[in-house]
């Protein structure tokens, strides 16, 4: 069974496809540019990229186009159509309708589109991705993850806003949370690794985006992003957690209004906006270490609140056993995780120093002592392959 | 010595006069409604309660029938205005220029003019205060202390938000904490009853406004009250933190205001916007206890909020010695310590929850068992006393 996943956002699409025989990628690439000048696919197979410059009006002539090359006899993958099994698609909001893998009916599409203002930059795209490809493979079934769904398992103590009930109940205003398929697909690496289902995770995310999250007996109890990604933790361009009178003071001082302000806060932000340096954690280190304060000021700032978390959702489970670090910072910096790690023995750390120095990029590394009470991890995140597997189950369980 | 101690509010005058000698309460009262019909005097002396009703124009009148007051042959405690020595002022906000208790003079009027723009409601009537009493009590020296004073301690990576840097030199956007004459109080008590300095504290300043600060070695490292008193945990009838995105998502579906906002985040959330009920967390506990739902829901809200704050904490000072409980619902409400200590075995927490079950109201109670790693204590708050000793301090320093 071959799985095709689609990441489909305003202007693009990024796609894999996925061999469910031994899981692994048999290709994978990105159309840029959807519906601009210059757009473009970027196709990868077997080590190599190729470029392929076309205009797209939209996505479903993006998606046209991945589906003619993945069928190139050159650099192609498959001989037909045929051999594609069902569409697996990444949507960012199932709001409290959907929290679970979903077979795609025509329902599905009219609830996505009562979701949009939930996210309305990406979920036009996402649905938009999906009717691209219910247009050019009629027939074939699509699946639709949330990056909301794995956290629908929150209690509500942990879920509501302690702002007025009614905005709750008219408008939806609640904490969701995100990055919930990276979340749950390292929530079943731990039990895979550890034989063990009913621990205690705290899964840190630490890409340009970053959450945490606190998952008991593989369930999502809490985590750090909210009714948007721009809670929580301090990341590339979003501030994180500030007081929520922040905007009405400045506001005030500058004239600018809520969306202006909203937009700042999501772009112009984190270590944008603290180091003045730019978004990058690698190129904000690199200023530190030429000693730059506002850029030393920034990592500080960066590690301290992801330490925070930790010790909140430590707290919120009663004690911890596996804390685990994974995507793009959580994968490579391993000054930011020993930063993070760094006095937290109170929780039954003893955390690895050399481990985690001399950690192996893209394996799962053990980076605290044998005998650490709290096991800490670096697992590489796969966001992709939990939703070919999601879509394989539900296509099969549908049948 | 007698220090009078004056915490004055936009229509409103605390004081106390407190004899250092014995740092006895000698006379307490409040005026009410300066400014506005119906103003009166509720003045207590030995147990005793009198009420004088008396139209006061302006907080220097109020003033006025205090002093008046204070030497009434029959409810008054002293023969002249001379056996006062000194008074000391509760002032909201020492920016980033006090934070210290500073003897009063022309130029720190003029800065806390200033620093009215950071605390628009309560800056205007403290420096009020302040100019009664000189006019008033000619001559005898006046002193502030800040309630943002105490934190002013905190790394920057601690009170930098994760905004633009130009805010916060340009506007002042930083954490500044508040409280702090309570957990400054607090800070000293634990130092008293240790026999210790060097401890990790976390205190619980638990009222119907609430924070909690990490204490190291006597000094504030975190708090988490911000900008505003509106960050932090959930309160009576403020949101603490949310994610800073609902204000442009609430503000678009109901087309309020900014201002509107931030009014309705700060006066109707809370205990009383989620319960439904009242901001009183003892109203809200009988609703719950008769079984309405919302009220169980802020209940819950609001103790595991505080249990994640003591989590954090402990995690940014590498674990905790002592946690205190204090203020209204910290210093009464059993039930509320009972539930944020549960599963805190894993800081080092054994809580002796028959202590805490019969606890002495008024006095410092240890709640964890004897053995317990962390010491756990309920300690009353006293700011005014605070406020006394310090402005005693400055005084003699000052001669």
């Amino acid at each position: 069974m071959k799985v095709l996943v689609i990441n489909a956002g305003s202007s693009s699409i990024k796609y894999q496809l996925i061999d469910m025989k031994n899981e692994n990628v048999v290709a994978k690439g990105l159309v840029e540019k959807i519906g601009i000048p210059d757009s473009q696919l970027t196709h990868k197979i077997n080590g190599q990229a190729y470029e392929i410059k076309k205009d797209l009006k939209d996505h479903a002539e993006g998606l046209k186009l991945v589906l003619k090359t993945l069928q190139d006899p050159k650099i192609g993958a498959i001989k037909s159509l045929d051999e594609i099994d069902a569409i697996g698609h990444r949507v960012l909001h199932g709001g409290t309708l959907y929290s679970t893998a979903t077979l795609v009916t025509p329902k599905v599409i009219k609830d996505l589109e009562k979701l949009i203002p939930l996210g309305p930059l990406h979920m036009p795209a996402n649905i938009e991705g999906i009717k691209a490809c219910q247009k050019v493979m009629k027939g074939k079934p699509n699946v639709a993850l949330f990056d909301t769904g794995f956290h629908a398992t929150m209690p509500d103590y942990a879920s509501t806003y302690a702002v007025p009930y009614e905005w709750k109940e008219k408008y939806g205003v609640r904490k969701y949370g995100f990055h919930g398929m990276s979340h749950e697909f390292i929530a079943s690496e731990v039990a895979r690794i550890t034989g063990k289902k009913n621990l205690r995770i705290i899964n840190c995310h630490i890409g340009n985006g970053a959450s945490v999250c606190a998952i008991k007996n593989g369930k999502c109890v809490d985590t750090s992003m909210g009714l948007t990604p721009l809670e929580g933790l301090m990341m590339g361009t979003r501030c994180g957690d500030i007081d929520p009178a922040v905007a009405e003071f400045v506001m005030n001082k500058t004239g600018m209004s809520i969306s202006e302000f909203i937009n700042i806060a999501n772009k112009k932000s984190g270590f944008l906006g603290v180091s003045g340096v730019t978004n990058d954690i690698r190129d904000v280190m690199k200023a530190m270490n030429e000693g730059n304060a506002r850029a030393k000021l920034a990592y500080d700032m960066f590690n301290y609140r992801i330490k925070k978390y930790i010790g909140s959702y430590a707290a919120a489970m009663g004690g911890v056993d596996v804390i685990v670090f994974t995507a793009g910072s959580g994968e490579n910096r391993d000054e930011v995780r020993e930063e993070v790690m760094k006095d937290m023995e109170f929780l039954g750390v003893d955390f690895d120093e050399k481990a985690n120095k001399n950690f192996k990029r893209g394996e799962v590394n053990l980076l605290s002592k044998k005998k650490s009470k709290v096991k800490v991890y670096m697992i590489p995140t796969n966001e992709e392959l939990l939703i070919a597997r999601e879509t394989a189950r539900v296509v099969k369980n549908s049948k």
